[in-house]
C-alpha cells in the first residue's frame, strides 16, 4: 500500500482518482488515495470520506509518500508544494504557473530533501514531453523546441478555417464545448503558450527560463478569417506557435501566429490537439502529438509521474541560472516572413 | 571517467563515437570509449588505436561499465551481449534481431546481475518510444500501438505517389540514396516492420511477443502506382502500417499496407520518416515522429540509453510470457476495408 494525497479535487484531481482506480499494474495498483484536500465536500463520491481541509494532517502523516498538487493558481498551491517537499514528500503537479514561478526553488528543495518534484502534465497535457527531453535527449544538443501548445487557440484557428467562422464565433463554440475559459484572455493573447515554452525551453537548454523573460508574445487576436483564406491560397494554414531556437550561444524565444505549409506535420494538428517539435543536432526533428488538455489525458501524465516518483526512476532535475542576455527577442531582419495579399506579414514556420 | 566499449564500429557504432565526442553534458562528457571491438582496423580514425578483436579483454576489464552492441545479426551479437551482462556490464543496443529473439533471456540475466539491457534504438531509430511507453504510460491501459516503422517502404510509397514512379523505380532511387539495402526483401515484405511491432507491442502489452508469433505480415510488393492513384481519388494515401490492437483480452497484430485519409497525421509522414501512435484509454492517442534510421539519429538514441545506464535512471524491464492464444490474426470480417475502383481491397487506418 502506497499512500498519496491529492490537493485540489477538480478536473485534473478527479481524473487522477479515475486513472488510479482503473489501473491494474503495479505499483500504481497499490496506491491508496488517503487524503483529498479541498474546501468543497464530495458526499456522493466513492472516496468523498477522504476529504480534509487540514494540510497539516497530510504533511505530518509519514505514511504519505506522494502529494499531488492539482489546485491551480500560484499562491496556496506553491505554499503547500514547498511544505510537502520540506516534509520529505514527493510532489507531482500539473500546475504550470507554480512550475514557472517557483520551479527553481522547488527543484532545489526537492533535491535537498531527497525527493522529486515532477511536472510532466504542466505542458502538453497527456503528451510525454518533459521526461523524454530529460531522459532521451541528454546525449544530444537541442537546437530548437517549438510547439502548438494551446488547444483553445488551435481549435479556434481550425474552425475559422474549416467553417469560415470569425474569431468571435469560433471562440463562442470553443467555450460551449468547454475548450475555452470564461475569460479566454490568457489563451488568445498567447500567455498560456508562453508559460509552456518557458518551461520546455528551460529544460531543453538546461536553464531556468521564466515566462516573464520572454520578450515577444503575440496571440491570435489579430488573425482574421481573411488572413486564413489568403494563407490557404498560398498553400498554408495559420497556427499559433511558440518557438525557442538557439542562435549561436543565445536563444530566440517567442510566441506568434505562423504560416505553416500544407502537408507539414504542424498543418495536420487540428482541433484542440497539441504538438511539440524538438530538434537535436544528432537526432534531427522529433515531434510529439496528443491531447494537450482534458481531465483524463492530463491525469494520465500526472499518474505517470506518480509511478516514477514511487518507483524511484525519476530524478529531480536542477538546472543552471539563465544569463540575463541569453534570450533574444523578435528580429524582423533575421526571421522569415511571408506577406499575404492583404499586406499582412506572418512568420513562416518549417 | 566512465569507460565503455563499442562492439561493431559500423554506421551506428561510428555514430555513437560522433555523438559522444560532441556531447558537452555530464555524464556523457565523462565517457571514454576504451575499446572498439571490430574485425576491421581503422588506422585513420581518431580512436582507431582502441580497436581490438579480443572480447575477453573487454569482459575482464572491470573499469568498463557499459557495452554498446551495434554489431547486427543475432549470432555473435547475442553471445557477446549475454557474456557482457553476466560479467556485470550494462548492455545498450540498436539490434532488433537480438532484442526480438533473445530479449527475454537477456532482460532476465540483466536483472539477475543488477545491470540493465536497453534497446531504445532498436525501434524507430532516433524517436524516443520505448522509454516513454515504459515510463509515461505505466498508469494507462494501452489499447493500440501502430506505426510507420520502416523508412525504406515509406520512402518508396511517397515517391510512387509524388512522382508517379513504379515500385521498382522508387526502390532503385531509395537504394541510390542509401535508404534501402542491396537485398530489400526484409523491408519490402514487411518483415522489418513486423520485428519492430513485435518489440513495441510486447512492451505496450507487458508480454514477450516474438516476431515469429505475428500471424499476418503483408509488405508493399503488391502495391501498384494505379492503386496509389485510385487511393488519391478517394482522398487517401497508402502507407505500410504495423498495428497491434487490443480486442477484448487478446490482441490483433498485423503488418499491411493501409489506406490513410488525407489530413490525418499518418498521411503527413513522408520520405524515410517513421511515426508511432500509442493509444491509451485515459490519454487518448499520442503520436511520436522522427527519423527511423540513419547513423546519427540512431546513435543519439543509443547514447540516451548509455546516459540512462550510467545515471541509474533506467531499470531493466521484465515482462510476462505471452499466452499462446493471446495474438489473433487478420480477420476480414472484423476489420475495416475499402475497395478501390480496380477492385483491390485495402485496410483502412484511422
Amino acid at each position: 500500500m502506497i499512500n498519496i494525497a491529492i490537493l485540489g479535487f477538480g478536473t485534473v484531481g478527479g481524473g487522477v482518482y479515475e486513472v488510479i482506480s482503473r489501473c491494474k499494474k503495479k505499483p500504481l495498483s497499490d496506491v491508496n488515495i488517503k487524503y483529498i484536500l479541498d474546501l468543497r465536500s464530495f458526499p456522493e463520491h466513492p472516496i468523498g470520506d477522504r476529504v480534509t481541509q487540514d494540510i497539516d494532517k497530510i504533511l505530518s502523516d509519514d505514511s504519505v509518500s506522494v502529494v499531488v498538487e492539482t489546485m491551480g493558481g500560484d499562491g496556496v498551491a506553491y505554499k503547500f508544494s514547498l511544505a510537502a517537499l520540506k516534509a520529505g514528500k514527493n510532489v507531482v503537479t500539473s500546475n504550470k504557473a507554480v512550475v514557472d514561478k517557483f520551479g527553481k526553488e522547488l527543484e532545489a528543495v526537492a533535491a535537498e530533501n531527497g525527493v522529486v518534484y515532477l511536472y510532466e502534465a504542466s505542458v502538453g497535457g497527456g503528451i510525454p514531453i518533459i521526461a523524454p527531453i530529460n531522459n532521451c535527449f541528454k546525449a544530444d544538443d537541442i537546437t530548437r523546441v517549438a510547439g502548438i501548445l494551446n488547444g483553445t487557440t488551435n481549435y479556434i484557428l481550425t474552425h475559422m478555417q474549416s467553417e469560415g467562422k470569425s474569431l468571435e464565433e469560433a471562440l463562442a463554440s470553443a467555450q460551449k464545448l468547454g475548450y475555452a475559459e470564461a475569460d479566454p484572455h490568457a489563451d488568445l493573447a498567447g500567455l498560456d503558450s508562453a508559460r509552456k515554452i518557458a518551461i520546455l525551453s528551460g529544460i531543453a537548454f538546461d536553464k531556468y527560463i521564466s515566462f516573464e523573460s520572454i520578450p515577444y508574445v503575440e496571440g491570435i487576436e489579430g488573425v482574421t478569417s481573411e488572413d486564413i483564406a489568403l494563407a490557404e491560397q498560398l498553400g498554408c494554414v495559420i497556427r499559433l506557435i511558440a518557438v525557442a531556437e538557439k542562435v549561436g550561444d543565445k536563444a530566440r524565444i517567442l510566441v506568434a501566429p505562423h504560416l505553416v505549409g500544407n502537408g507539414s506535420l504542424f498543418s495536420a494538428i487540428r482541433e484542440a490537439f497539441n504538438a511539440v517539435s524538438v530538434t537535436g543536432s544528432a537526432v534531427g526533428e522529433v515531434v510529439f502529438y496528443g491531447q494537450g488538455a482534458g481531465s483524463l489525458p492530463t491525469a494520465a501524465a500526472v499518474c505517470g509521474d506518480i509511478e516514477r516518483a514511487i518507483s524511484g526512476s525519476a530524478k529531480t532535475v536542477t538546472r543552471n541560472d539563465c544569463e540575463p542576455d541569453f534570450i533574444i527577442g523578435a528580429d524582423p531582419e533575421a526571421e522569415r516572413f511571408i506577406t499575404l495579399a492583404n499586406g499582412k506579414k506572418y512568420r513562416y514556420f518549417e
